[in-house]
């Protein structure tokens, strides 16, 4: 994983179509999407899904879904995304089969040591920073915490939580492989020109870090 | 599907634990247990499945799983029930498998008419009465809408919606052929004879009826 990661929230697309909120960071550049529908019902969930997938596995970009196995399946999704609270690493690669992409949060340190032994794609560390957009986890690692489990894991690492074109070129000094935001695309004013920032800033901190 | 066809709620089962109130029902000769979880995260509800799986298996009960079919695959659940706002049914089918129980609730007549085609085990008809137990669903069938069904469908019914030991010989009289409860058993202040009072009125009424 690497390069700018998308995870959608519809509520945050100030009204807009979620599809063309995604359409626009694909044409950006963006290098992954992350469909979260946290109260949406299994059938719309599905449905959203279905509706993406064509459009990024035409620009060959993986679709994950947040949580929710039966819709990765269903939908034939690239992959899962995995919090703490989701079903547990073991059972989803047993379901998803073994070319499936599945990423895992991990909110302390004792979820970044019991990852490195699953053959997870990436961990998502969360919150890097405090946000508003995720009200449901831990503490924020700050960019201290990203490095430490930076020099500890195995993996690659998702950074999440309050990130934008702002803080992005810190994130990825302190060890992100990729960069998740929700808001800093999903409810910018010209999702694309926000998508597109974000995939230089990125790609310029790491020409220039590597 | 034959009989008293238990839907959980764990908010409904006054503060006491899922299981021991399913064990009680068990014990009193259900048929069926549909786990039912609206809010609990997807750990939490595998956990429940996972812990309500081996006492249903000894006692040759089906494990039914509400709308979640990564639920149902990962605990090895008997099937899953689905709802007008869940997966559809062809997605449903072919996760789970030609084996799998898969019932399905109508709530509209389109809903009957669609369902005469799909390999289900039974239908839902939901609600035959009003009911504070769910709230998003369409006005009742009431025991006409009920004999209505019965006269059409093909599949076996499973009435469902403020049924109880007062009204289910009415029920099984207008062509359910099994009795659906939530808080008949859940909050009864002895689920075990709560649940035996059922089925000693179900086993009668369709001793007399048949």
């Amino acid at each position: 994983m690497h390069g700018i990661y998308l995870v959608t929230d519809q509520t945050l697309c100030l009204g807009r179509p979620l599809a063309s909120i995604v359409a626009d960071a694909v044409r950006a550049g963006i290098a992954c999407v992350q469909l979260r529908e946290k109260t949406a019902s299994t059938r719309k969930f599905l449905n959203q899904a279905l509706a993406l997938k064509p459009v990024l596995a035409s620009a060959g970009i993986p679709l994950i879904i947040n949580d929710r196995v039966d819709i990765a399946l269903a939908a034939g999704a690239d992959g899962v995304h995995l919090g703490q609270s989701d079903m547990p690493y073991d059972a989803a690669r047993r379901l998803m089969g073994s070319n499936a992409i599945i990423g895992l949060s991990v909110e302390t340190w004792a979820d970044v040591e019991a990852a490195q032994n699953l053959d997870v794609a990436y961990l998502g560390v969360s919150p890097v920073f405090a946000t508003p957009t995720k009200t449901d986890t831990r503490s924020p690692w700050g960019l201290d915490g990203l490095a430490r489990i930076r020099a500890y894991s195995r993996h690659s690492l998702v950074a999440i939580g309050g990130l934008n074109a702002a803080n992005a070129k810190e994130i990825i000094r302190a060890g992100a492989d990729a960069v998740a935001v929700v808001s800093a695309i999903c409810s910018a004013e010209d999702p694309f020109t926000a998508a597109r920032n974000l995939v230089h800033c990125f790609d310029s901190s790491t020409d220039k870090e590597t």
